[in-house]
């Protein structure tokens, strides 16, 4: 199984950094790729998952949820009429047990900044026009940067229960650290700090995030106009798309002095 | 700062296990909320966060998800005009760059299966009646979890980068594991595949994360009737509250041998 088809991974290639040696090298990554889910037909939700179980995700979403209460209320669950890629229709008997459509907010789960429109469609028209102006960052600053944010994280400390991100310029000066329960939280709470005190867009600026790196948190960054974003887990296919199309440095993996560059290579000296 | 008081941080009472003694002790979580944010003084999303940089946290959502396009646009945020408990309100210069409300669905970052009511109160309404039969676990079974549940997570394996729940009987027989990115779809698959084959609600079994526990999780093992769920990291507040209520086992930190109880206890065999 480890070694055939697997539609929740996808091969990729990349820079692999160590011991200050750079080397082009294969590697696999987690898919990621948005799900519309509607429910007789009807457009629900949007949520950024792994291709693979759709008809289970979107039964066990609509339980979670209080939706459904069981598989009673289901008749199938399928793709749509219409056959539309990474849609999935439940048909129910009788309606959902209220209808969500109703209440002030949707709910979402996960990462779901992506609606109706293509997700990489959606980046190109929000993002701000132009590349941004380069700005290279040394190697050192960015295996750096996961223990400068750890260094003032302090209620992580206590509970090992948040994530971080912080926000450093290109030259390696951290800038913000904002804790939260939620990765994007603390994305948006850094972004926000600046923006607040009148830095926007943050051209210069790189994120350095403690988990992974999901789409979400790269179109965040780039709606920002970062350089781009380091991460101490991997990233996502759809997060490399997007930093790819978007000319951003991506790097994951960023731990124990070596780190693996998936998009933006020529952003970091050689 | 590490002693002094913090919005990220409460304090709460656990048992720990360790080489087989338990004992009681106090332990610190990271703080889970549900935050509005109203632009111009109406509801927008609702996200689950830590609370401490609310203004932060939605002026930078709002760039993130390109509703303003920096400083300028925002007048001042702060506080509703009705100081509603857990609400930010942006007042902007000219409104929005574009109506999210009119797009096919609301966006929602991070967990956030919360609308208007309040979080317990909502879950209070949707999940079933009555307790769960009681269905003591063994803590062996507990700590076998997680590598039972690691050893079955192919796609992890090869990216490092997907979340994972796995559904256990209380004997410890293993029905299912899901992976994803997202954390929550992860749960819903799992879930999900048990309802498809017919098994809906699923009483006398829990579940094993990879990861953390949210409030949003174990809503989503409240609505399914879950005897509680054990996870790799550590649970947030509001997860354990829930859990509290609900009369749930909620364990954390199940790794080495070793696991905190944050509630049910009285589920955990002696």
């Amino acid at each position: 199984m480890a070694t055939g088809f697997d539609p929740h991974v996808a091969a990729t290639s990349i820079e692999k950094l160590h011991d200050g040696v750079r080397e082009r090298m294969r590697d696999e990554l987690a898919v990621e790729e948005p799900l519309e889910i509607r429910v007789d037909g009807e457009a629900l939700a949007v949520t950024m998952r792994t291709p693979g179980e759709d008809e289970e995700l979107a039964a066990g979403f609509l339980a979670g949820e209080g939706l459904i209460g069981g598989p009673a209320d289901i008749v199938e669950v399928g793709p749509t009429r219409d056959f539309a890629a990474n849609t999935v229709d439940v048909r129910t008997k009788n309606g959902l047990r209220r209808n969500p459509r109703d209440e002030r907010s949707f709910y979402l789960t996960s990462s779901c900044g992506v609606c109706g429109k293509g997700a990489l469609e959606f980046v190109r028209l929000s993002a701000p026009e132009g590349a941004p102006p380069a700005a290279p960052v040394e190697p050192q600053t960015v295996l750096g940067a996961p223990s400068a944010v750890r260094s003032r994280q302090s209620a992580f400390e206590r509970t090992g229960g948040l994530h971080a991100t912080g926000l450093f310029e290109a030259s390696g000066e951290l800038l913000v650290v904002r804790e939260d329960v939620g990765r994007h939280n603390a994305m948006d709470k850094a972004i926000g700090s600046l923006l607040l005190a009148g830095r926007f867009p943050l051209e210069g600026v790189f994120a350095s995030l403690s988990g992974r790196a999901s789409f979400e948190l790269v179109q965040k960054a780039s709606l920002a106009s970062l350089i781009g974003v380091v991460a101490v887990g991997p990233p996502s296919t759809l997060a490399v798309d997007l930093a790819r199309e978007r000319g951003m440095l991506l790097c994951g993996f960023v731990r124990g002095g070596s780190l693996n560059v998936y998009a933006g290579s020529e952003l970091l000296c050689r």
